[in-house]
């Protein structure tokens, strides 16, 4: 940390007057060193290593600028000596005070490598959901259970069993089940992973089942293991309601021995805004990755809760980007799934990706599992190049005929 | 929890054409059952108790609104029994997926008591910190350091003792003051208070130093609790950089004997848009005490940093609220503090407010005892209902004169 090596952060800040150098100049100095002209030169010296450093001030002011329109991109560098090497001590840095200061928005972060080595990141990644799944040539499918709230196990269980039998590589618990009486983790972990083996019996595929980690923080490790135990072989987690560190900590556990999903949940509440808050690519890309998010969920561009596709395509850059040396997300860009839009999906997302349905597989009119074989269907067709309707025209493709007559498709 | 106990979400929706019924029904159902028309009656029976509820849609929908003008106030009822009775799981449920589905901000949260019962809240609040000061007659002042990085510990206790011998109730780190090798927990504690002994003895006024908890989440109470085996009589705490559950948890642990102080850095994220996020009255204002913030730092409506003071009252509002049963919270509005203020802030305020002040101490032209000095001669004026310009040419007071003659004052 004494070599100089420095996290650069990425602000837009907008505003109708400010001066941006001076206001950079300003983050620079009272985020790290708190006064800088007028300390004696003999301080100075010593104090330089803790001195922040504008990068960068990119001003965009428009002749005639109409209120609002007038913003800078300013890029300071916060010497890592300042912080500890954990992402609350880092963000608290670099936007703790300042987020409260103007119409100011976090857009990036990069990190030295000092920092970086402090984080082991995904402890499967890509390449590690491939190899425990085995399917290595195509992208991978994940449904969502229809309803979860007041049903018990049985229910759930059959609920588990048609989606398996649809040929999905994964099944995600709803981000809103939480410890229950009607199906608590044990119980729930034990009837889906027996309807997975039973599903397994006929499909011969594996499957992962994300069981959602829910509970005090401090007994979330402890929650995973007993799912684990219990034969629990994926995880959910809503990371944002309860911080990247503890996402980090989780996915460094050595006992921790299973894919985490990472779940947006309350990320609407930091990324939409275009004056505050957090990008969707550092919040819901880099940052999950960094703290170890084996597949990273964010809203897509095709459904009712949406965000631009120019920054899906981001949050998914920073998820594979080879410059983060950890492995790589698992882009899941979720909501709004249906069979149709598969070839649009591998077309801006590429074949490392989850398709990831809810609706889509439950409201296929001949039933959940079928639901799933459309979409393995589109999945083929799609890989293959072969439009979609002209697929369906196939014999044996009658899951995905039902499904394009139903929601229609894009090519 | 089966006795139809319900927590109320307050959102504001923006939508320049939406029907906002149909999308309150929509979040009702969606976030608690899921589907509801289409059930089957006796299935409806055993799920009603699950199922979400409309309370209220207050549109504000003006003749010939101009685009982003349309937006309703929207409350949902839901039932306790589909979450369980911590706030991540609260805020996954009302504010999960919803935060990312158009423009929404979520203003307010009501619990049921169910819920809250499960919350001791803050171990000391107002009166509990004044029991530990014995001081009860008149607001407090707390007091942050100038600047940290950099700063051994000599420098640091030097720093520490002027600002104690100047009268201040409470001393702070700051924030951004993370594990370092300069002044490391342990010996900061030492030196700060063994500072604080030695300006007891010449003041005869006890001192609370709120030295600030960070680390991996998991080492956080046991980071607490050597600071405080080592003396800290209170802790600082960044807590949306770990979570809610995180300070909740903390603040009902036994053997975390002494207040924390929660600091609202990150918070500039959430809560300043108007289409986006959280409220702050609810962000640093409710959520902060049901998790136990002793005292509760938020923007104050006169520096910088700013926050409209109808905010600022409503966060006080929140803090200090009879109908939640808990302790409360001590509100400390902060950020652009001067002596010249003081009057403006028990106007706004009462006296049930802590004073909070950095530069406004430090940068006063007789030092920073001196600079102590000028808040307290102003909390003793603006108490008695004496002009700050009378106070200041009374004999003894020319700290208080000096003070004004730099900052100006506001009556």
């Amino acid at each position: 940390m004494s070599n100089g090596a420095v996290c650069i952060a990425t602000y837009r800040l907008h505003d109708d007057k400010a001066d941006f150098q001076k206001k950079a100049l300003g983050i620079a100095v009272g985020l790290t060193v708190g006064s800088w002209t007028d300390l004696p030169e003999a301080r100075k010296a010593e104090m330089e290593k803790h001195l922040g450093r504008v990068v960068s001030v990119e001003a965009h002011e428009p002749e005639n600028a109409a209120p609002g329109e007038r913003y800078a991109d300013i890029r300071i560098a916060y010497p890592d000596v300042n912080f500890s090497r954990d992402l609350p001590a880092l963000l608290v840095t670099v936007f703790g005070k300042l987020s409260m200061d103007g119409k100011i928005k976090l857009l990036d972060l990069d990190f030295s490598s000092d920092f970086v080595s402090a984080f082991p990141g995904p402890k499967f990644g890509i390449s590690g959901v491939r190899d425990l799944l085995g399917v290595y040539n195509r992208p991978l499918l994940m449904s969502i259970f229809k309803s979860v709230i007041g049903h018990d196990l049985t229910n759930l269980r059959d609920q588990f069993h048609k989606q398996a039998l649809g040929g999905v590589d994964l099944i995600k618990d709803d981000e809103i089940l939480f410890e229950n009486p009607l199906t608590p983790l044990e119980k729930r972990v034990e009837a889906c992973m027996e309807a997975a083996r039973q599903a397994e019996a006929e499909t011969g595929q594996k499957l992962l089942y994300a069981v959602n980690l829910t509970g005090p923080t401090s007994k979330l490790a402890s929650n995973a293991k007993r799912a684990i135990a219990t034969g629990a072989n994926a995880l959910l987690f809503n990371v944002l309601a309860y911080g990247y560190d503890v996402l980090h900590e989780l996915s460094s556990d050595p006992e921790i021995s299973v894919p985490i999903a990472a779940h947006p949940a309350m990320a609407g509440a930091l990324y939409p805004s275009p004056h505050y808050g957090i990008s969707a690519p550092l919040l819901l890309g880099k940052l999950m990755r960094l703290a170890g998010a084996d597949l990273a969920l964010f809203p897509s561009p095709y459904g009712s809760v949406v965000m631009p596709r120019e920054e899906n395509l981001a949050v998914q850059a920073a998820l594979i980007d080879s410059a983060l040396p950890v492995r790589t997300s698992f882009p899941v860009p979720s909501a709004g799934i249906h069979p149709g839009l598969v070839p649009l999906i591998l077309r801006d997302f590429g074949s490392e990706v989850v398709v990831n349905a809810g609706g889509g597989i439950h409201g296929h009119p001949m039933g959940t599992a079928v639901g799933g074989h459309a979409f393995r269907q589109a999945i083929v067709a799609a890989s293959a190049g072969v439009p979609l309707p002209d697929a369906a025209a196939q014999p044996g493709n009658e899951a995905l005929k039902a499904a394009i007559e139903l929601w229609g498709y894009k090519q």
